[in-house]
């Protein structure tokens, strides 16, 4: 069989909670995942690894220590190993994560206490 | 500075030359590059790494040995190392790759002889 055609909306809509990105592809030893994202995430940040976010539908502000920016469909940003982030939106917004295997969407210092959030490394769809 | 923002569809504007490649962004090793393509490209496979296709306008058929799929904006496909590829297209598409750096369009074994088309592992736009 020819590899499998994995089609981003029809995923997308299978997902049912927010903040908890599931993963859709694999390449190499990466994931792609994919997330439904609305309100507050925490501060955090990944030690080992540069991180993609790709916006497939909405807006996602992703605050950083020396500012905010506002990310808008259609576009990227890479996060660097180490830089700490903090995503947030008012609307949900629809994203693509792309990360090494087992990479935690809270990394090694994201305090999740309090805040309802999950810690997790994505499980498929 | 925060990291930069990537506007896929300015970024693909750049882009003049059809079956080349072009660098937007840097994750680890791997490269994230544009590229329009019109017409066939050539048989080919990577040996050592898979290859993410992601369709960002029009539409893109692969030719597999074992059948051709059709790819549409907002499909993706993992092509598996050392799985034999031939994209064509009739009319213009936009794709995104995602492969590690250094990777050749033609792979180890495309033919690209009287082709007119030129083998590169890609520029920075």
């Amino acid at each position: 069989m020819p590899p499998s055609k994995i089609n981003l909306v029809e995923k997308h809509a299978l997902i049912t909670e927010q903040w908890s990105p599931k993963i859709v592809a694999q390449m190499n030893d990466y994931h792609f995942k994919l997330a439904k994202l609305q309100g507050e995430f925490v501060w955090h940040s990944h030690a080992d690894t540069d991180e993609v976010f790709l916006i497939i539908k909405g807006e996602l502000n992703i605050d950083f220590r020396d500012g905010c920016t506002t990310f808008s469909e259609g576009e990227m940003v890479v996060v660097p190993k180490g830089v700490e982030h903090k995503p947030w939106c008012k609307e949900e917004c629809h994203i693509m994560l792309i990360e090494p295997a087992g990479t935690s969407n809270t990394g090694e210092d994201g305090d999740i206490s309090g805040t309802g959030i999950k810690q997790t490394e994505g499980e498929w769809i």
